[in-house]
Parts: C-alpha cells; sequence; structure tokens
C-alpha cells in the first residue's frame, strides 16, 4: 500500500480524491497496490465531506509522517507550494503536482533537489490537462531530435476564440460567456494574456530541448485585441485565428520560445481544435509531426493525469527520474524577431502603399482607407524596418 | 554500452541502424549509455552497406553472446519472428518490435515468457508507426477505466480513400496510385482487406482492457467494395468514408472488437485525417475523449518508435514489464451485432419502400429505382431482421 497526502482542496486536489476512489479497482491494479489517500491539507475545514475525517491544517502531519510515501501538491502558485514541495522532498516522498506555474519557473531546482534525494517530482498534468504529452516528449520520442513544439494550450482563451468565431461575438462578451460557464476565472488575466500559455511552452521546451526557460523573458501576446474583424478576414482565408504557444530550437544550444495568436489555415489540424480543447503538435527529425489532443483543462481530466503520476512514483519510489533538464545559459533564449514567417496585416493604407511599403503582398480584403492581406515570408525585424514608424490595425504570424 | 542486435534488413530494420548513427548523442543521451548495433541478421548480403561488417546469416550468433542484451526483431510475422523471439527471451535478452502480426497473435504467450524471465517484450512500433500511443494508454492513462478505443490505423488504405476523395478516382485506381508511390505493397491484401488494421485494434484492445482478443474472431471488413457514388453520398452528408478499427467495453470482462469502413461527420475530427496518417481516439471515464496522430508508417516514423523502446529496454533491463494482458476466456469477445449506431444506406428501392422496411428515414439523394438515406440508432441484428434477405447497395455505421 502506498500512502499520499493531497495538498490543496480545490478543484483539481477534489478531483484526485474522487477519482482514487472511483477508480480505485483500476487504479490499485495499474499501481499494484492500494493507492490510500491518508491526508488532505487545507486551510479552509469541510467538516460535510465524506473524507472529513483526512484533512488536517498544518502540512508539519504531512511531513512527518514517513507513511506518507508522495505527496500531491494542487495549492498552485510559487508560495507555500514551492516551499512544501522542497520540504516534501527534503523529507523523503516523491511530488506530483498540476502546478504549471512552479514548475515552469523553479522546476529546474526542484527537479535537481529530488535527484539528489533519488526522488520523483512528476508533472504530467501541468500541461495540457489530462493530454498525454510529456512522457511522450520525454520516453517515446526519445530517439528523436526534436526541433519545434506548438500548440493550442489554453481552455479558456480558446474557448472564447470559438464563441467569437461562431457567434460572431465581441471578445468582451464570449469572456463574459465563459465566465458564465466557470471555463474562465474571476480573475482571467493570467489566461487572456497568454501567462498561462507561456508556462506551458516553457515547460515542453524545458523538456524537449533539455535547458531551463524563464518564462519572464518570453515574448508573450493574450488575445484581447483579436477584433471581430481578424476573425472575419481570417474566416475568408478559410483560417481561423488561435492563441498559440511555440519553441523552436534554432542552432545547437539556442531556442526560441514566444506566445502569441496566430492565423492557422484549415490545412492546419490545429485550426479544427475548437472550446476548451488542447492541442500540442510535436516535431522531430524522425518522427515527423505528432500531435496530442484532448481536454486541457477539468476536474477529472486533469485528476487523469496527476493519478497516473501517482502510479508511476508509487511505482519507481527512490528509482528513475527520467524527466529532468538542465540550467540554461543567458543567451540560450534567442529572440523570435529574426523567425521568418507569412504575416496577415490590415493597415489604414491602399493598396498601392501597401505595395510600396511591402513589396508583393496577396489582398484579402479593401475598405475605404484600409486594406488586409498577407505578405512574407519575411522576419518580423524586416517588417518593423520596412514600417519606419507607421502603425498597423493588426498583425498576425501565419502557422501554416 | 549496451549491444544490440536487428534481425530482419528491411524498410524497419534498415531504419532503425540508420535512426541510431544519425541521432547517436540524443539517442546514447536519452539511455544514459552507449546504444551499440552489435550484429544485424539477414538473409540477404549488403556488401557495399556501410554497416557491411556487421551482417551476420546466423541466428544462433546473436543468441550465443551473452554481450547482446536486446533484440530489435523487425522480420514480421509468425514464422522466424516467433521462433527467435522466444530464444531471444530464454537466452537473457529483451526483445522489441514493430511485428504486429506475432504481437496481435502471440503477445500475451511472449510477454507471460518476459515475465517469467524478468526481460521486456516492448512493440510501441506495433500500433501506429511513430505515434506514442500504448506507452500513453499503459501508463498516462493508468488511472483511467478506458471505454473504447478506436481509429484510422493503416496509412495505405487511408491514402487510398483519401485520393478517391480528392481526385475521384475509383478504388482501382487509387490502388494503383498507391503503389506507384511505393504507400502499397505488391501484395497489399493484408491493408485492403482490414487484416492490418484488425491486428492493430486488437493489440490496442488486449492492452486497454487487459485480456487476448484472437483476430480470427474479429469481424473485419476492409476498403474494397468502397464506390465513388459512397464517397460523393458521403460529401453530401459533409462526411467522409474512413476505415476504422474499433473496440468497446461491453459489460465486465466482455469486448466488442470489429474493423469496417465508418462514415465520419465533419464533427469528428478523425474525419480531417487524411493521406498516410494515422490518428487514434481513446475515452476514458477520467480524461475524457484523447487523440494521438502522426505518421502511422514509412521508415524513420517506425524506426522512431522501435529505437525509443530500445532506450527503455536499456533504462530498465531485468526490471519493469508495465505492459501485459491475461489470457481471455472464450465469451470475452461478444458480438458487434448488438451495437447500435446510426447507418448510411444504399438500397434499390424507393422512398415509400425504405420507409415501409426502415421506418423513420433521413433521405440523403434517390435515383430512379435507388435512394440513399441515414436510419437508427439501430443495431446491425435489427437491420438485418427487417431487411428479411433483401440485398443492399451499400451500408456503413456513421461514427459520430
Amino acid at each position: 500500500m502506498v500512502n499520499i497526502a493531497v495538498l490543496g482542496y480545490g478543484v483539481v486536489g477534489s478531483g484526485v480524491v474522487e477519482l482514487i476512489k472511483t477508480n480505485y479497482e483500476k487504479i490499485s491494479s495499474s499501481a499494484a497496490q492500494e493507492v490510500k489517500v491518508k491526508y488532505i491539507l487545507d486551510v479552509r475545514s469541510f467538516p460535510d465531506s465524506p473524507y472529513a475525517e483526512l484533512f488536517v491544517d498544518s502540512f508539519e502531519v504531512i511531513e512527518n509522517d514517513p507513511q506518507v510515501q508522495i505527496v500531491v501538491e494542487t495549492i498552485g502558485g510559487t508560495g507555500a507550494a514551492y516551499e512544501y514541495t522542497k520540504r516534501s522532498i527534503l523529507a523523503g516522498k516523491s511530488v506530483v503536482t498540476s502546478n504549471k506555474e512552479l514548475v515552469a519557473v523553479h522546476g529546474q531546482e526542484i527537479l535537481e533537489l529530488a535527484r539528489q534525494k533519488n526522488l520523483n517530482y512528476l508533472f504530467e498534468a501541468s500541461v495540457g490537462g489530462g493530454i498525454p504529452i510529456l512522457r511522450p516528449i520525454s520516453q517515446c520520442l526519445s530517439a528523436n531530435e526534436i526541433y519545434e513544439i506548438y500548440g493550442i494550450l489554453n481552455g479558456t482563451t480558446n474557448y472564447i476564440l470559438s464563441q467569437m468565431l461562431l457567434n460572431g461575438s465581441s471578445f468582451e462578451k464570449a469572456l463574459e460567456n465563459a465566465k458564465a460557464k466557470g471555463y474562465a476565472e474571476a480573475d482571467p488575466t493570467a489566461d487572456i494574456k497568454g501567462i498561462d500559455t507561456c508556462r506551458k511552452i516553457c515547460i515542453l521546451a524545458d523538456l524537449a530541448f533539455g535547458s531551463h526557460i524563464n518564462p519572464d523573458r518570453v515574448p508573450t501576446y493574450g488575445i484581447e485585441n483579436i477584433t471581430e474583424e481578424d476573425m472575419a478576414y481570417a474566416k475568408v482565408m478559410g483560417a481561423k485565428i488561435k492563441l498559440v504557444g511555440r519553441a523552436l530550437r534554432r542552432e545547437e544550444d539556442s531556442v526560441v520560445a514566444y506566445v502569441a495568436p496566430h492565423i492557422l489555415p484549415e490545412s492546419n489540424l490545429l485550426s479544427n481544435v475548437e472550446d476548451v480543447f488542447n492541442c500540442i503538435v510535436v516535431r522531430g527529425n524522425a518522427i515527423g509531426d505528432a500531435m496530442f489532443y484532448g481536454k486541457g483543462a477539468g476536474k477529472l481530466p486533469t485528476a487523469s493525469a496527476v493519478v497516473a503520476d501517482v502510479i508511476d512514483a508509487a511505482k519507481h519510489f527512490n528509482a528513475r527520474k527520467y524527466i529532468y533538464w538542465e540550467k540554461g545559459s543567458e543567451d540560450y533564449l534567442s529572440d523570435p524577431l529574426l523567425m521568418e514567417s507569412r504575416w496577415f496585416i490590415r493597415a489604414e493604407m491602399g493598396e498601392e502603399e501597401a505595395e510600396k511599403i511591402f513589396g508583393s503582398i496577396q489582398v484579402i480584403g479593401e475598405k475605404p482607407g484600409a486594406i488586409a492581406f498577407t505578405v512574407g515570408p519575411v522576419s518580423e525585424k524586416v517588417l518593423i524596418e520596412k514600417l519606419n514608424g507607421r502603425r498597423l490595425i493588426s498583425c498576425y504570424r501565419i502557422l501554416d
């Protein structure tokens, strides 16, 4: 039997406890032993919960109980979660988490600590919710040189974009709707501004390319400035606008990572990913493109990934730490400015002026005093030079 | 250092040798040791190959060399491959393979032998080529009760169907084209008739549901009778015809598995999978739907999966056999006859007669003396009873 402690009884934490009960037989069979929740740590009290007697309000109880072999951290953030994670490992316990912020910011340090103590720090649920993605990258694609990863990594923003497209509603209305449906939090800033996507693409890049990326240094744009008019033009192109996190290996020891809304033509399968679903594309030199799709958030899908990690940790106590990356050097992250792509541009000018500035363009549509067109392949740097201070209405990379 | 021997120097075997050379650093780093091809077994000689000195023509050399820890079997079939696999395990070597026929037919027995000898028998490449699917099912989704798996599992037939749709060509012409492009073998029977898909859905079901399924007992229909007219009607419905392998858990200890062309509406993401790509959907009670997409065949994609298994075997010599299933009982497999679904039907009759026989129908199109319509949900058994001996032009399940 393996005893676990769940830190934080929010959506994911309660999902983990529920799933361990619901799929008790399957989980015990997979782990080749009984998996038992011994403690739940939460500052709130849940007197009416069927698990009421498992609640403790002091981490020390868990820390000092040698029977607890695995700690599930679903507190979130980099405060108590960070401290308890380190103390758990120092106390000889493996840690499983869905906390993408903590992994993106302090993952390398925690992995190093876990390595020293010969324990596991597992976080499949931190990217793509229930979608198997970190283990496939680190194990199934281990014979590949991976050169690019990109994906729709945030369900909330994808739901909003789907709503804008489907109902022709404005960003504000779609956000309201997402809140009403429980898909967006009261303060949706981290989702809307791409910060959540940024953390996830950093974790993917850390794992695939082997060195830590500081999320603060990754250029990140959200969806708050996407207009119905942009959407309509994308539709004319047979394309959709999606928020994409993207990381590419450039030369040896250099990686480009960024988050931005992209125009995705219909030929890109990602363009068909709607609502709260996530989808991740991994490009390797042997496999070509592999794609992973599923529910990127939600109580049970996320718990599914957490509990799979618990099972894995239970089976590999004091063994296997296949997930690891190094500290990155200062110049490891290079700027997407030099990266060429095709672009979609809307600007307050006529066709003649646009051609004068950008050279050969493909016009998508024209209104009095404004034009929409595609141009490139060209780098952002060259675009900025060509613009020479002129402002655009909107501008998106096209991801073919 | 781990020494491996590659049995069979065909497409996959030569791909494995090539990939180990190309990605030498990445593979050694992943395996935490050097991976070296010590022998290649083939009845043919390759005097001009850069690996000429590695070739042996007698399996005994490999069997009797204790330095060889992992045997890669890419011979195919159930003859020499079966014998050499068992002898390798008995000689204390883990075995990695892409041989779906052998796994589907004798997998359970070989896994049992490997378990007794505390060795690994790994076959990620046997389903979905390079797509990570078996490990995600057995590890990442281990907290789920999986209740259904289905997918496009054969690249050759999917290429043919894509060609028929795109160019409006007949099955025969599309097959010719596939042969010219090297996507279909000289004798494409196993692909065309769904036999290859059957082997793969059996392996997926074995793993996901825990007991062996005999491929010979799985109802299997191929694509050879799909006509341009069927395709055209599907298009009218905004749908596509795809060859799908499907397995569902019914009640406890009962599984339905079958292979047949299905009508897939646009809303099913599988309908967008074109050409030689494969795609597999796994449905679990926590994750919901997860989808895995990529190249289902080809030299390097398949080698990518084989070498990942080699790396895994190298890291877990004399340990971990997470892949295993039991012998199935006689009544484990139940008949898809009772499974309800919507159906697409073409028949030589008028609307009135069709309604008299089937009750409420949705007409897709009508020609003098023939009608195309959808009906259901209804089971195949009830359909057959209603037909009462009448013949149909064509009939497909609709997979919503």
